[in-house]
């Protein structure tokens, strides 16, 4: 399904770029949660694993899910900061989370793995893979 | 009023020396918003300005005084990436946002300008200070 997500080069190159993110998810009651994300894109969509790095968490990584499973709102952002104040930047997205079926979530394994060497020794075939449907960019900074 | 909100020295350590952290708030609604924050640590309180670095700014940065005015909880996210993610770590922090008061405001401007220089030349008088008083902490990583 093509998605009717648009923005402009400058911000995807900004974003593509960015090794870390920030995903902010909402439990119903509204509660904000808020974690540091690996991640990858690809046509609209944002792509993250639910992975072990590098040791068993789990209250934190289980909420995410279980807001997401209450409320598909989500937040994504990439920021730049410096001592520099006139280099600041950032893009932020908003989108709907869901959990990756099989086949996206194979297609995003590869992806990560070929972002992120430290993915491939992995098992995030057994992981959760998040999949947030990007719904609006607003861009701010020097990007 | 003192705080019931208790972390260990390592975590209060690793927030501390941060420059920047993310706050994460939502509407009534469950919209998660988030935006990267300077902000100063004072006795279980977290503060940050509602500054105009380096552009003027409209919707974003008023959503997140719309959300806290909707509903106070809030999220604030410190994390170090880097390449080894044997060293990966954040400390996640809970509270309840609201608009300092006039007093604590004065008192916040002064934190922020002792940690930030770049804030020394910026009229932050004019601008809300946004207080969370912290509820609970969690780490992860090697803090």
């Amino acid at each position: 399904m093509p998605s009717k997500f648009r923005w402009n080069a400058k911000q995807r190159r900004f974003v593509e770029r960015a090794r870390v993110a920030h995903l902010a998810t909402a439990n119903r009651a509204a509660r904000p949660h808020l974690v540091p994300i690996c991640f990858v894109l690809s046509s609209g969509l944002l792509y993250t694993a639910v992975d072990l790095k590098p040791k068993k968490q789990a209250v934190p990584d289980l909420r995410r899910l279980r807001n997401m499973a209450e409320n598909p709102r989500a937040a994504v952002l990439v920021d730049r900061y410096g001592e520099n104040w006139k280099r600041l930047a950032f893009v932020l997205l908003h989108g709907r989370a869901s959990l990756a079926d099989d086949r996206e979530a194979r297609r995003a394994i590869r992806l990560l793995r070929a972002k992120y060497p430290q993915y491939r020794a992995m098992a995030l075939e057994s992981r959760p893979i998040i999949k947030v449907r990007l719904t609006s960019a607003y861009a701010w900074g020097a990007l």
